[in-house]
């Protein structure tokens, strides 16, 4: 099915690093698994060189962190979510244990100074590497009735047992 | 502020093509910038290697698809988005010409079968490399109440002009 893929191109592909993320979690454990489950305060640290990158993102409150599972040491095709026995797609799940080692968590931006953005539910371990940052835009990435698949009950029992 | 991070480390990442992404775009001219602008349907070609961590992508009716901006050659911090004069931040545009050409899509799933996703939404040129595939889950992913920044104006103005 790809005749004409330069495949060669592709694979030597990097990512670089353009920030560091520094939360409250030195360690897997106790590590909120999704924004959705934490409170807890951060920062994002843009190096100098990437900062003019940053002009007018005061004006969002929700931004898109993309980001490296450094500390993930292997891929895994399935694998059981966090507090699950039984395995499922790692395509289905958020595990940092994937094909491609890449993170994204959608966080509320409460202030930025200097190439520092100060941000709230953070879900990743401290010094984690940026990759990069996009703007949260609701037309574009906020889907509210989407189904949450196997999530579904989980996230009913989570909500149950907040209220 | 960075005294133990190993740096060396992360440098060296590379991301892996995991599958193809097809869509009608051949080319960024009359590409839709994001999916909110697009009713094209596109496929998403997991290849056979990564198929496993498919299982139960089905119940899910939206995924995120991440993938690599293959066709950017260039690295802006500055740009003008689409149909725009002014010059942005580019963490705060979804430009593919970003320090990491990572891109990320929330798609409609439409039905997944040996490895081979329909979508619905695609705004990605064909051809697209494909790095991750992520479950859409609302609870983590959906802010529609988030403020769009400068985004703000310019979404008014395609709303009315659909309406």
């Amino acid at each position: 099915m790809l005749p004409d893929y330069n495949e060669h191109m592709f694979k030597s592909a990097r990512v670089q690093l353009i920030g560091i993320i520094h939360t409250p979690f030195k360690e897997p454990k106790g590590c909120p698994i999704q924004p959705f489950f934490s409170s807890a305060e951060g920062t994002v640290e843009v190096f100098p060189e990437f900062r003019a990158g940053l002009e007018g993102i005061g004006r969002f409150s929700h931004i898109v962190l993309v980001y490296y599972f450094d500390r993930s040491d292997r891929e895994d095709l399935v694998a059981a979510p966090y507090l699950e026995r039984r395995k499922r797609g790692i395509f289905t799940i958020r595990s940092p244990h994937r094909p491609n080692h890449i993170g994204m968590s959608v966080v509320q931006l409460v202030s930025h100074r200097k190439g520092i953005l100060k941000v709230k539910q953070v879900d990743m371990l401290d010094r984690t590497p940026l990759l990069d940052i996009k703007p949260y835009v609701p037309a574009f990435d906020a889907r509210p009735k989407a189904s949450s698949g196997w999530l579904t009950k989980r996230l009913a029992e989570v909500r149950g047992a907040k209220a």
